[in-house]
Protein backbone atom coordinates (compact mmCIF):
# COMPACT_ATOMS: atom_id res chain seq x y z
CA UNK A 1 0.00 0.00 0.00
CA UNK A 2 1.48 3.17 -1.04
CA UNK A 3 1.63 6.51 0.96
CA UNK A 4 -0.95 9.07 0.24
CA UNK A 5 -0.14 12.07 -1.16
CA UNK A 6 -0.09 14.31 1.63
CA UNK A 7 0.22 13.88 5.54
CA UNK A 8 -2.18 16.26 6.05
CA UNK A 9 -4.21 18.21 4.31
CA UNK A 10 -5.73 21.59 5.67
CA UNK A 11 -9.18 23.04 3.39
CA UNK A 12 -9.94 26.30 4.73
CA UNK A 13 -13.30 27.48 3.39
CA UNK A 14 -15.82 24.19 3.22
CA UNK A 15 -18.38 25.39 0.80
CA UNK A 16 -19.77 23.59 -2.19
CA UNK A 17 -15.67 23.14 -3.23
CA UNK A 18 -14.19 22.73 -0.43
CA UNK A 19 -16.82 20.30 0.97
CA UNK A 20 -16.64 17.91 -2.24
CA UNK A 21 -12.73 18.06 -1.43
CA UNK A 22 -13.21 16.99 1.82
CA UNK A 23 -15.90 14.30 1.25
CA UNK A 24 -13.77 12.60 -1.79
CA UNK A 25 -10.50 12.85 0.67
CA UNK A 26 -12.13 10.74 3.04
CA UNK A 27 -12.94 7.81 1.31
CA UNK A 28 -10.89 5.05 1.29
CA UNK A 29 -11.36 3.80 -2.25
CA UNK A 30 -8.85 0.45 -1.80
CA UNK A 31 -8.92 0.14 2.00
CA UNK A 32 -6.41 2.77 2.68
CA UNK A 33 -6.78 7.01 2.11
CA UNK A 34 -4.67 8.00 -1.71
CA UNK A 35 -4.95 12.23 -0.81
CA UNK A 36 -4.23 12.49 3.01
CA UNK A 37 -3.61 10.90 6.33
CA UNK A 38 -5.22 13.40 7.83
CA UNK A 39 -7.77 15.78 6.83
CA UNK A 40 -8.17 19.20 8.50
CA UNK A 41 -11.22 21.51 7.83
CA UNK A 42 -11.19 25.50 8.66
CA UNK A 43 -13.99 27.69 8.16
CA UNK A 44 -14.45 31.15 9.53
CA UNK A 45 -18.45 30.39 10.13
CA UNK A 46 -19.47 28.23 13.04
CA UNK A 47 -22.48 26.81 11.13
CA UNK A 48 -20.25 25.55 8.45
CA UNK A 49 -18.05 24.08 10.86
CA UNK A 50 -20.82 22.65 12.83
CA UNK A 51 -22.03 20.90 9.42
CA UNK A 52 -18.53 19.32 9.14
CA UNK A 53 -18.50 17.68 12.42
CA UNK A 54 -21.83 16.90 11.73
CA UNK A 55 -21.80 15.23 8.74
CA UNK A 56 -18.22 14.07 9.60
CA UNK A 57 -16.66 15.20 6.29
CA UNK A 58 -12.94 15.79 7.92
CA UNK A 59 -10.78 13.91 10.53
CA UNK A 60 -10.94 17.37 12.58
CA UNK A 61 -12.40 20.84 12.86
CA UNK A 62 -10.41 23.80 13.54
CA UNK A 63 -12.18 26.98 13.61
CA UNK A 64 -8.82 28.81 13.91
CA UNK A 65 -6.62 29.03 10.33
CA UNK A 66 -3.62 30.13 12.02
CA UNK A 67 -4.09 26.50 13.79
CA UNK A 68 -5.59 24.58 11.58
CA UNK A 69 -2.93 24.81 8.95
CA UNK A 70 0.27 24.06 11.85
CA UNK A 71 1.90 21.17 10.46
CA UNK A 72 -0.10 20.49 7.23
CA UNK A 73 2.18 19.60 4.13
CA UNK A 74 -0.74 20.95 1.83
CA UNK A 75 -3.41 23.86 2.27
CA UNK A 76 -6.24 24.38 -0.12
CA UNK A 77 -8.16 27.72 0.18
CA UNK A 78 -11.48 27.03 -0.89
CA UNK A 79 -13.13 30.81 0.14
CA UNK A 80 -14.46 33.07 -2.71
CA UNK A 81 -11.65 35.18 -4.35
CA UNK A 82 -11.83 38.28 -2.56
CA UNK A 83 -11.12 36.73 0.73
CA UNK A 84 -8.12 34.86 -0.55
CA UNK A 85 -5.24 37.49 -0.08
CA UNK A 86 -6.61 38.21 3.55
CA UNK A 87 -6.66 34.52 4.17
CA UNK A 88 -3.23 33.63 3.06
CA UNK A 89 -2.09 36.73 5.22
CA UNK A 90 -2.98 35.45 8.09
CA UNK A 91 -1.69 31.87 7.54
CA UNK A 92 1.53 32.48 5.75
CA UNK A 93 3.48 32.76 9.24
CA UNK A 94 2.07 29.67 10.37
CA UNK A 95 2.59 27.07 7.37
CA UNK A 96 5.27 24.32 8.04
CA UNK A 97 8.54 24.71 5.96
CA UNK A 98 7.97 22.92 2.68
CA UNK A 99 4.29 23.44 2.29
CA UNK A 100 2.35 23.74 -0.33
CA UNK A 101 -0.10 26.56 -0.94
CA UNK A 102 -3.08 25.87 -3.04
CA UNK A 103 -6.27 27.41 -4.05
CA UNK A 104 -9.41 27.11 -6.25
CA UNK A 105 -10.45 30.19 -7.40
CA UNK A 106 -12.40 31.14 -10.28
CA UNK A 107 -9.16 33.94 -11.13
CA UNK A 108 -5.84 33.19 -11.31
CA UNK A 109 -3.86 36.40 -11.79
CA UNK A 110 -5.49 37.92 -9.02
CA UNK A 111 -4.62 35.35 -7.07
CA UNK A 112 -0.82 35.69 -7.93
CA UNK A 113 -0.86 39.17 -7.26
CA UNK A 114 -2.55 38.81 -4.06
CA UNK A 115 -0.82 36.16 -2.80
CA UNK A 116 2.80 36.46 -4.44
CA UNK A 117 4.32 39.21 -2.86
CA UNK A 118 4.06 37.99 0.67
CA UNK A 119 5.02 34.45 -0.61
CA UNK A 120 7.35 32.69 2.06
CA UNK A 121 10.85 31.49 0.02
CA UNK A 122 10.30 27.64 1.89
CA UNK A 123 6.36 27.43 0.47
CA UNK A 124 5.15 26.44 -2.66
CA UNK A 125 2.10 28.29 -4.64
CA UNK A 126 0.68 26.01 -6.44
CA UNK A 127 -2.59 27.92 -7.97
CA UNK A 128 -5.71 25.66 -8.78
CA UNK A 129 -8.96 26.05 -10.40
CA UNK A 130 -11.29 23.02 -10.58
CA UNK A 131 -14.36 23.55 -13.11
CA UNK A 132 -16.81 22.06 -11.54
CA UNK A 133 -19.90 23.36 -9.74
CA UNK A 134 -23.46 23.32 -9.01
CA UNK A 135 -25.84 26.18 -8.63
CA UNK A 136 -25.83 25.33 -4.77
CA UNK A 137 -23.44 26.15 -1.90
CA UNK A 138 -22.21 25.37 1.24
CA UNK A 139 -21.20 21.89 3.38
CA UNK A 140 -23.95 20.39 2.38
CA UNK A 141 -24.28 21.43 -1.31
CA UNK A 142 -21.01 19.39 -1.89
CA UNK A 143 -20.50 15.98 -2.85
CA UNK A 144 -17.81 13.46 -3.54
CA UNK A 145 -17.83 12.76 -7.08
CA UNK A 146 -18.31 16.48 -7.99
CA UNK A 147 -15.24 16.44 -9.82
CA UNK A 148 -15.11 13.36 -11.91
CA UNK A 149 -14.31 13.76 -15.39
CA UNK A 150 -13.44 17.34 -14.96
CA UNK A 151 -10.96 19.48 -15.51
CA UNK A 152 -8.12 21.29 -13.11
CA UNK A 153 -6.23 24.08 -13.94
CA UNK A 154 -2.98 24.80 -12.31
CA UNK A 155 -1.55 27.99 -12.76
CA UNK A 156 1.57 27.74 -10.26
CA UNK A 157 4.17 31.20 -11.01
CA UNK A 158 7.39 30.69 -13.28
CA UNK A 159 9.84 28.94 -10.78
CA UNK A 160 7.42 26.70 -8.79
CA UNK A 161 8.60 23.47 -7.44
CA UNK A 162 7.72 20.80 -10.08
CA UNK A 163 7.44 18.12 -7.23
CA UNK A 164 4.70 20.11 -5.46
CA UNK A 165 2.67 20.92 -8.56
CA UNK A 166 2.85 17.45 -9.55
CA UNK A 167 1.61 16.71 -6.29
CA UNK A 168 -1.48 18.87 -6.41
CA UNK A 169 -2.01 17.41 -10.05
CA UNK A 170 -2.15 14.07 -8.30
CA UNK A 171 -4.29 15.65 -6.09
CA UNK A 172 -7.24 16.41 -8.11
CA UNK A 173 -6.36 12.95 -10.66
CA UNK A 174 -7.75 11.19 -7.52
CA UNK A 175 -10.96 13.36 -7.42
CA UNK A 176 -11.28 11.63 -10.90
CA UNK A 177 -9.92 15.42 -12.33
CA UNK A 178 -7.72 15.76 -15.51
CA UNK A 179 -5.36 18.22 -15.05
CA UNK A 180 -3.67 20.78 -17.44
CA UNK A 181 -1.08 23.22 -16.59
CA UNK A 182 -1.68 27.20 -18.19
CA UNK A 183 -0.85 30.37 -17.81
CA UNK A 184 -2.81 32.46 -15.55
CA UNK A 185 -3.13 35.12 -17.62
CA UNK A 186 -4.64 32.74 -20.75
CA UNK A 187 -6.52 30.74 -18.17
CA UNK A 188 -8.73 34.18 -16.85
CA UNK A 189 -9.21 35.08 -20.69
CA UNK A 190 -10.84 31.40 -21.00
CA UNK A 191 -12.74 31.46 -18.35
CA UNK A 192 -14.02 34.98 -19.16
CA UNK A 193 -15.71 33.43 -21.94
CA UNK A 194 -16.82 30.21 -20.99
CA UNK A 195 -18.26 31.13 -17.55
CA UNK A 196 -18.06 34.72 -16.36
CA UNK A 197 -19.83 36.12 -19.37
CA UNK A 198 -22.87 33.74 -19.70
CA UNK A 199 -23.05 34.02 -15.76
CA UNK A 200 -23.11 38.23 -16.26
CA UNK A 201 -25.51 37.67 -18.61
CA UNK A 202 -27.92 35.43 -16.77
CA UNK A 203 -27.77 37.87 -13.70
CA UNK A 204 -28.88 40.72 -15.94
CA UNK A 205 -31.68 39.00 -18.01
CA UNK A 206 -32.86 37.98 -14.83
CA UNK A 207 -32.91 41.53 -13.33
CA UNK A 208 -34.43 42.74 -16.96
CA UNK A 209 -36.91 40.11 -16.77
CA UNK A 210 -37.44 41.53 -12.97
CA UNK A 211 -37.95 45.31 -13.94
CA UNK A 212 -40.48 44.50 -16.07
CA UNK A 213 -44.12 46.10 -15.41
CA UNK A 214 -46.03 43.78 -13.01
CA UNK A 215 -48.46 42.08 -15.51
CA UNK A 216 -45.60 40.84 -17.70
CA UNK A 217 -43.28 40.21 -14.98
CA UNK A 218 -45.87 37.61 -13.46
CA UNK A 219 -46.29 36.13 -16.52
CA UNK A 220 -42.90 35.75 -17.49
CA UNK A 221 -42.69 33.17 -14.49
CA UNK A 222 -45.33 31.63 -15.10
CA UNK A 223 -44.54 31.03 -18.79
CA UNK A 224 -40.59 30.58 -18.54
CA UNK A 225 -39.79 28.37 -21.30
CA UNK A 226 -37.30 26.70 -22.45
CA UNK A 227 -34.65 29.72 -22.97
CA UNK A 228 -35.29 31.36 -20.10
CA UNK A 229 -35.49 29.03 -17.29
CA UNK A 230 -32.25 27.97 -18.01
CA UNK A 231 -30.55 30.85 -17.67
CA UNK A 232 -32.24 31.46 -14.15
CA UNK A 233 -30.36 28.22 -12.87
CA UNK A 234 -27.12 29.32 -13.84
CA UNK A 235 -28.59 33.02 -12.02
CA UNK A 236 -28.97 30.88 -8.92
CA UNK A 237 -25.29 30.76 -7.73
CA UNK A 238 -23.71 32.25 -4.84
CA UNK A 239 -23.79 36.48 -4.49
CA UNK A 240 -20.53 36.80 -3.01
CA UNK A 241 -18.79 34.16 -4.74
CA UNK A 242 -19.98 35.55 -8.30
CA UNK A 243 -19.25 39.49 -7.10
CA UNK A 244 -15.56 38.84 -6.28
CA UNK A 245 -15.12 36.51 -9.40
CA UNK A 246 -16.73 39.33 -11.25
CA UNK A 247 -14.40 42.11 -9.51
CA UNK A 248 -10.99 39.94 -9.81
CA UNK A 249 -11.18 39.16 -13.50
CA UNK A 250 -12.34 42.81 -14.81
CA UNK A 251 -9.92 43.04 -17.48
CA UNK A 252 -10.41 39.93 -19.40
CA UNK A 253 -14.35 40.22 -18.57
CA UNK A 254 -14.94 43.89 -19.53
CA UNK A 255 -13.27 42.67 -23.19
CA UNK A 256 -15.43 39.77 -23.52
CA UNK A 257 -18.31 41.67 -22.97
CA UNK A 258 -17.53 44.33 -25.08
CA UNK A 259 -17.11 41.77 -27.83
CA UNK A 260 -20.12 40.13 -27.14
CA UNK A 261 -22.38 43.30 -26.85
CA UNK A 262 -20.74 44.56 -30.54
CA UNK A 263 -21.96 40.77 -31.81
CA UNK A 264 -25.73 41.31 -30.25
CA UNK A 265 -25.88 44.96 -31.68
CA UNK A 266 -25.07 43.38 -34.90
CA UNK A 267 -27.31 40.67 -34.56
CA UNK A 268 -29.73 43.71 -33.30
CA UNK A 269 -29.45 45.42 -36.67
CA UNK A 270 -29.79 42.15 -39.03
CA UNK A 271 -32.94 41.45 -37.34
CA UNK A 272 -34.29 45.34 -37.45
CA UNK A 273 -33.11 45.80 -41.34
CA UNK A 274 -34.24 41.94 -42.31
CA UNK A 275 -31.04 40.57 -42.92
CA UNK A 276 -31.27 36.98 -43.62
CA UNK A 277 -28.17 35.24 -44.60
CA UNK A 278 -26.60 36.93 -41.70
CA UNK A 279 -28.98 35.85 -39.06
CA UNK A 280 -28.96 32.33 -40.16
CA UNK A 281 -25.14 32.31 -39.90
CA UNK A 282 -25.13 33.71 -36.60
CA UNK A 283 -27.61 30.69 -35.47
CA UNK A 284 -25.51 28.48 -37.65
CA UNK A 285 -22.10 29.25 -35.81
CA UNK A 286 -23.63 28.69 -32.31
CA UNK A 287 -24.84 25.11 -33.99
CA UNK A 288 -21.34 24.28 -35.12
CA UNK A 289 -19.73 24.99 -31.58
CA UNK A 290 -22.35 22.76 -30.11
CA UNK A 291 -21.32 19.54 -32.36
CA UNK A 292 -17.53 20.43 -31.54
CA UNK A 293 -18.47 20.44 -27.88
CA UNK A 294 -20.65 17.04 -28.38
CA UNK A 295 -17.57 15.79 -30.20
CA UNK A 296 -15.35 16.70 -27.45
CA UNK A 297 -17.62 15.01 -24.89
CA UNK A 298 -17.90 18.12 -23.08
CA UNK A 299 -21.96 18.86 -23.83
CA UNK B 1 -67.80 6.51 -25.38
CA UNK B 2 -67.54 10.32 -26.23
CA UNK B 3 -66.92 11.38 -29.90
CA UNK B 4 -63.13 12.93 -30.56
CA UNK B 5 -62.83 16.60 -30.41
CA UNK B 6 -62.29 16.77 -34.71
CA UNK B 7 -63.57 14.03 -37.14
CA UNK B 8 -60.55 15.01 -39.25
CA UNK B 9 -57.50 16.50 -37.88
CA UNK B 10 -54.93 17.71 -40.62
CA UNK B 11 -51.14 18.85 -39.57
CA UNK B 12 -48.93 21.12 -42.00
CA UNK B 13 -45.46 20.31 -41.04
CA UNK B 14 -44.11 17.33 -39.50
CA UNK B 15 -41.28 18.69 -37.32
CA UNK B 16 -40.76 18.31 -33.46
CA UNK B 17 -43.85 20.23 -32.43
CA UNK B 18 -46.25 18.59 -35.48
CA UNK B 19 -45.25 15.29 -34.89
CA UNK B 20 -45.34 15.38 -31.21
CA UNK B 21 -48.76 16.21 -31.91
CA UNK B 22 -49.22 13.39 -34.35
CA UNK B 23 -47.84 11.15 -32.25
CA UNK B 24 -50.24 12.32 -29.10
CA UNK B 25 -53.41 12.15 -31.34
CA UNK B 26 -52.41 8.48 -32.84
CA UNK B 27 -52.85 7.46 -29.13
CA UNK B 28 -56.21 5.43 -27.84
CA UNK B 29 -55.82 6.26 -23.77
CA UNK B 30 -59.13 4.95 -23.22
CA UNK B 31 -59.35 2.36 -26.03
CA UNK B 32 -61.07 5.37 -28.70
CA UNK B 33 -59.52 8.37 -29.51
CA UNK B 34 -59.75 11.39 -28.06
CA UNK B 35 -58.36 14.47 -30.04
CA UNK B 36 -59.17 13.14 -33.80
CA UNK B 37 -61.12 10.13 -35.75
CA UNK B 38 -58.85 10.73 -38.49
CA UNK B 39 -55.03 12.74 -38.31
CA UNK B 40 -53.48 13.77 -41.98
CA UNK B 41 -50.20 14.61 -42.40
CA UNK B 42 -49.16 17.26 -44.93
CA UNK B 43 -45.12 18.27 -45.20
CA UNK B 44 -43.72 19.93 -48.41
CA UNK B 45 -40.01 18.01 -47.90
CA UNK B 46 -40.30 14.37 -49.35
CA UNK B 47 -38.11 13.16 -46.63
CA UNK B 48 -40.05 14.19 -44.24
CA UNK B 49 -43.65 12.66 -45.50
CA UNK B 50 -41.37 9.31 -45.68
CA UNK B 51 -40.43 9.26 -42.22
CA UNK B 52 -43.96 9.95 -41.05
CA UNK B 53 -44.93 7.11 -43.05
CA UNK B 54 -42.53 4.86 -41.88
CA UNK B 55 -42.82 5.54 -38.14
CA UNK B 56 -46.91 5.64 -38.59
CA UNK B 57 -47.50 8.92 -36.70
CA UNK B 58 -50.41 9.65 -38.93
CA UNK B 59 -54.09 7.84 -40.85
CA UNK B 60 -52.71 9.46 -43.84
CA UNK B 61 -49.71 11.30 -45.66
CA UNK B 62 -50.68 13.34 -48.34
CA UNK B 63 -48.21 15.59 -49.47
CA UNK B 64 -50.33 18.25 -51.86
CA UNK B 65 -51.53 20.76 -48.98
CA UNK B 66 -54.81 21.74 -50.98
CA UNK B 67 -55.68 17.73 -50.33
CA UNK B 68 -54.87 17.47 -47.40
CA UNK B 69 -56.73 20.12 -45.63
CA UNK B 70 -59.83 18.58 -47.74
CA UNK B 71 -63.09 17.83 -45.14
CA UNK B 72 -60.77 18.69 -42.15
CA UNK B 73 -62.85 20.26 -39.54
CA UNK B 74 -59.34 21.39 -37.58
CA UNK B 75 -55.96 22.38 -39.72
CA UNK B 76 -53.01 23.10 -37.47
CA UNK B 77 -50.04 24.85 -39.22
CA UNK B 78 -46.83 23.38 -37.48
CA UNK B 79 -44.07 25.22 -40.30
CA UNK B 80 -41.41 27.49 -39.09
CA UNK B 81 -43.73 31.46 -38.85
CA UNK B 82 -42.21 32.63 -41.74
CA UNK B 83 -43.91 30.66 -44.08
CA UNK B 84 -47.39 30.53 -42.61
CA UNK B 85 -48.62 33.54 -44.53
CA UNK B 86 -47.79 31.65 -47.81
CA UNK B 87 -49.21 27.87 -46.38
CA UNK B 88 -52.71 30.09 -45.37
CA UNK B 89 -53.09 31.86 -48.50
CA UNK B 90 -52.10 28.41 -50.12
CA UNK B 91 -55.00 26.65 -48.45
CA UNK B 92 -57.51 28.94 -47.46
CA UNK B 93 -59.82 28.20 -51.03
CA UNK B 94 -59.99 24.66 -49.76
CA UNK B 95 -60.63 24.49 -46.57
CA UNK B 96 -64.04 23.09 -45.30
CA UNK B 97 -66.70 25.72 -44.31
CA UNK B 98 -66.49 26.31 -40.72
CA UNK B 99 -63.47 24.95 -40.22
CA UNK B 100 -61.12 25.54 -37.41
CA UNK B 101 -56.97 27.30 -38.83
CA UNK B 102 -54.54 27.29 -36.18
CA UNK B 103 -50.90 27.28 -35.61
CA UNK B 104 -48.04 26.69 -33.31
CA UNK B 105 -45.93 29.49 -34.47
CA UNK B 106 -44.18 31.15 -31.74
CA UNK B 107 -44.66 35.08 -32.56
CA UNK B 108 -48.27 35.69 -32.72
CA UNK B 109 -48.71 39.07 -33.57
CA UNK B 110 -47.28 38.38 -37.20
CA UNK B 111 -49.68 35.54 -37.97
CA UNK B 112 -52.66 37.98 -37.33
CA UNK B 113 -51.11 40.21 -39.44
CA UNK B 114 -50.62 37.53 -42.34
CA UNK B 115 -53.61 35.47 -41.91
CA UNK B 116 -56.50 37.92 -40.83
CA UNK B 117 -56.75 40.25 -44.10
CA UNK B 118 -57.02 36.66 -46.04
CA UNK B 119 -59.57 34.74 -43.73
CA UNK B 120 -62.43 33.40 -45.17
CA UNK B 121 -65.43 34.35 -43.01
CA UNK B 122 -66.47 30.60 -42.54
CA UNK B 123 -63.24 29.67 -41.26
CA UNK B 124 -62.49 30.09 -37.32
CA UNK B 125 -58.55 31.44 -36.66
CA UNK B 126 -57.72 30.26 -33.32
CA UNK B 127 -53.62 31.02 -33.23
CA UNK B 128 -51.65 29.05 -30.58
CA UNK B 129 -48.44 28.70 -29.16
CA UNK B 130 -47.42 25.64 -27.43
CA UNK B 131 -44.83 26.88 -24.74
CA UNK B 132 -42.74 23.43 -25.45
CA UNK B 133 -39.94 22.30 -27.49
CA UNK B 134 -36.02 20.37 -27.23
CA UNK B 135 -33.02 21.79 -29.42
CA UNK B 136 -34.02 18.56 -32.09
CA UNK B 137 -35.78 18.75 -34.88
CA UNK B 138 -37.69 17.15 -37.85
CA UNK B 139 -40.28 14.32 -37.69
CA UNK B 140 -37.90 12.01 -35.14
CA UNK B 141 -37.26 14.34 -32.90
CA UNK B 142 -41.38 14.52 -31.75
CA UNK B 143 -42.54 12.36 -28.39
CA UNK B 144 -45.77 12.46 -27.06
CA UNK B 145 -45.22 13.32 -24.09
CA UNK B 146 -43.90 16.98 -25.16
CA UNK B 147 -47.10 19.15 -24.09
CA UNK B 148 -47.07 17.74 -20.76
CA UNK B 149 -47.62 20.06 -17.93
CA UNK B 150 -46.63 22.96 -20.29
CA UNK B 151 -48.80 25.83 -21.74
CA UNK B 152 -50.45 26.43 -24.82
CA UNK B 153 -51.31 29.99 -25.20
CA UNK B 154 -53.84 30.86 -27.09
CA UNK B 155 -54.55 33.94 -28.95
CA UNK B 156 -57.99 34.56 -31.04
CA UNK B 157 -59.12 37.73 -32.26
CA UNK B 158 -62.07 39.57 -31.14
CA UNK B 159 -64.87 37.90 -32.74
CA UNK B 160 -63.62 34.95 -33.10
CA UNK B 161 -66.15 32.19 -32.51
CA UNK B 162 -65.56 30.68 -28.66
CA UNK B 163 -66.75 27.38 -29.61
CA UNK B 164 -64.11 26.74 -31.78
CA UNK B 165 -61.44 28.30 -29.10
CA UNK B 166 -62.79 25.90 -26.81
CA UNK B 167 -62.03 22.83 -29.01
CA UNK B 168 -58.86 23.64 -29.47
CA UNK B 169 -57.81 24.57 -25.82
CA UNK B 170 -59.84 20.80 -25.66
CA UNK B 171 -56.93 19.61 -28.08
CA UNK B 172 -54.10 21.23 -25.68
CA UNK B 173 -55.84 19.91 -22.97
CA UNK B 174 -55.64 16.05 -24.15
CA UNK B 175 -52.22 16.41 -24.76
CA UNK B 176 -51.32 17.39 -21.29
CA UNK B 177 -51.24 21.48 -21.73
CA UNK B 178 -52.74 23.78 -19.83
CA UNK B 179 -54.11 26.75 -22.14
CA UNK B 180 -54.43 30.37 -21.86
CA UNK B 181 -56.39 33.22 -24.10
CA UNK B 182 -53.90 36.09 -24.44
CA UNK B 183 -53.67 39.49 -26.45
CA UNK B 184 -51.06 38.72 -28.73
CA UNK B 185 -48.91 42.12 -28.65
CA UNK B 186 -49.06 40.90 -25.08
CA UNK B 187 -48.01 37.25 -25.86
CA UNK B 188 -45.21 38.51 -27.93
CA UNK B 189 -43.80 40.82 -25.45
CA UNK B 190 -43.96 38.21 -22.81
CA UNK B 191 -41.86 35.60 -25.24
CA UNK B 192 -39.26 38.13 -26.36
CA UNK B 193 -37.90 37.92 -22.86
CA UNK B 194 -38.64 34.25 -21.75
CA UNK B 195 -37.59 32.86 -24.77
CA UNK B 196 -36.78 34.99 -27.83
CA UNK B 197 -34.24 37.02 -25.97
CA UNK B 198 -32.63 34.09 -23.99
CA UNK B 199 -31.71 32.70 -27.29
CA UNK B 200 -30.44 35.28 -29.32
CA UNK B 201 -28.18 35.68 -26.06
CA UNK B 202 -27.30 32.22 -26.56
CA UNK B 203 -26.49 32.27 -30.41
CA UNK B 204 -24.35 35.49 -30.16
CA UNK B 205 -22.17 34.27 -27.47
CA UNK B 206 -21.81 31.31 -29.52
CA UNK B 207 -19.86 33.68 -32.27
CA UNK B 208 -18.41 35.47 -29.90
CA UNK B 209 -16.53 32.65 -28.67
CA UNK B 210 -16.11 31.20 -32.70
CA UNK B 211 -14.44 34.55 -33.14
CA UNK B 212 -11.80 34.07 -30.81
CA UNK B 213 -8.08 33.25 -31.56
CA UNK B 214 -7.36 30.05 -32.42
CA UNK B 215 -5.44 29.17 -29.11
CA UNK B 216 -8.05 29.95 -26.78
CA UNK B 217 -11.36 29.25 -28.97
CA UNK B 218 -9.90 25.54 -29.19
CA UNK B 219 -9.62 26.17 -25.35
CA UNK B 220 -13.13 27.79 -25.24
CA UNK B 221 -14.72 23.83 -26.80
CA UNK B 222 -12.41 21.70 -24.19
CA UNK B 223 -12.55 23.44 -20.83
CA UNK B 224 -16.69 24.72 -21.65
CA UNK B 225 -17.66 24.90 -17.98
CA UNK B 226 -21.03 24.68 -16.45
CA UNK B 227 -22.39 28.27 -18.72
CA UNK B 228 -21.31 28.28 -21.98
CA UNK B 229 -22.32 24.60 -21.78
CA UNK B 230 -25.69 25.31 -21.11
CA UNK B 231 -25.74 28.43 -23.66
CA UNK B 232 -24.70 26.34 -25.92
CA UNK B 233 -27.65 23.67 -25.69
CA UNK B 234 -30.10 26.67 -25.97
CA UNK B 235 -27.62 27.92 -29.18
CA UNK B 236 -28.35 24.43 -30.92
CA UNK B 237 -31.70 24.70 -32.20
CA UNK B 238 -32.99 25.01 -35.28
CA UNK B 239 -31.53 27.84 -37.62
CA UNK B 240 -34.40 28.66 -39.49
CA UNK B 241 -37.35 28.37 -37.21
CA UNK B 242 -35.36 30.68 -35.25
CA UNK B 243 -34.92 33.53 -38.38
CA UNK B 244 -38.20 33.52 -38.89
CA UNK B 245 -39.16 34.07 -34.71
CA UNK B 246 -36.33 37.01 -34.92
CA UNK B 247 -37.63 38.69 -38.10
CA UNK B 248 -41.70 38.29 -37.07
CA UNK B 249 -41.12 39.61 -33.27
CA UNK B 250 -38.35 42.29 -34.02
CA UNK B 251 -40.14 45.27 -32.13
CA UNK B 252 -40.64 43.40 -29.03
CA UNK B 253 -37.49 41.44 -29.20
CA UNK B 254 -35.42 44.68 -30.43
CA UNK B 255 -37.08 46.62 -27.01
CA UNK B 256 -35.60 43.94 -24.57
CA UNK B 257 -32.41 43.30 -26.88
CA UNK B 258 -32.23 47.57 -25.67
CA UNK B 259 -33.45 47.24 -21.96
CA UNK B 260 -31.02 44.17 -21.49
CA UNK B 261 -28.08 45.74 -22.87
CA UNK B 262 -28.53 48.80 -21.07
CA UNK B 263 -28.29 46.66 -18.04
CA UNK B 264 -25.50 44.78 -19.30
CA UNK B 265 -24.04 48.22 -19.66
CA UNK B 266 -24.86 49.21 -16.06
CA UNK B 267 -23.51 45.61 -14.64
CA UNK B 268 -20.25 46.43 -16.57
CA UNK B 269 -19.70 49.55 -15.02
CA UNK B 270 -20.25 48.24 -11.68
CA UNK B 271 -17.55 46.09 -12.11
CA UNK B 272 -15.28 48.46 -13.48
CA UNK B 273 -15.54 50.97 -10.44
CA UNK B 274 -15.77 48.03 -8.27
CA UNK B 275 -19.68 49.24 -7.21
CA UNK B 276 -20.15 46.07 -4.80
CA UNK B 277 -23.75 46.78 -3.63
CA UNK B 278 -25.02 47.04 -6.91
CA UNK B 279 -23.21 43.60 -8.44
CA UNK B 280 -24.22 41.68 -5.28
CA UNK B 281 -27.88 43.17 -6.17
CA UNK B 282 -28.34 42.15 -9.55
CA UNK B 283 -27.33 38.28 -8.77
CA UNK B 284 -29.66 38.65 -5.81
CA UNK B 285 -32.28 39.39 -7.96
CA UNK B 286 -31.38 36.39 -10.16
CA UNK B 287 -31.72 33.99 -7.00
CA UNK B 288 -35.11 35.76 -6.41
CA UNK B 289 -36.71 34.77 -9.86
CA UNK B 290 -34.99 31.32 -9.80
CA UNK B 291 -36.76 30.81 -6.11
CA UNK B 292 -40.02 32.03 -8.05
CA UNK B 293 -40.01 30.28 -10.59
CA UNK B 294 -39.17 26.90 -8.07
CA UNK B 295 -42.10 27.82 -6.30
CA UNK B 296 -44.04 27.69 -9.22
CA UNK B 297 -42.79 24.49 -10.11
CA UNK B 298 -41.52 25.98 -13.79
CA UNK B 299 -37.75 25.43 -12.77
Amino acid sequence: MSEPIFKRLTLIGLGLIGSSLARRAMQHPTGARRIAGEIVACDSSGLACDRVRVLGIADRVEPDATLAVRDADCVVLCVPVGALGDVAARIMPHLAPGAILSDVGSTKQSMLREIEPILRADVALVPGHPLAGTEYSGPDAGFSTLFENRWCLLTPPEGTDPGAVARVAAMWNECGARSREMDAAHHDRVLAIVSHLPHLLAFTICGTADDLADETRSEVLEFAATGFRDFTRIAASDPVMWRDIFLNNREALLEMLARFTEDAQAMARAIRWGDDAFIVDRIERGRAIRRSLIELNQA
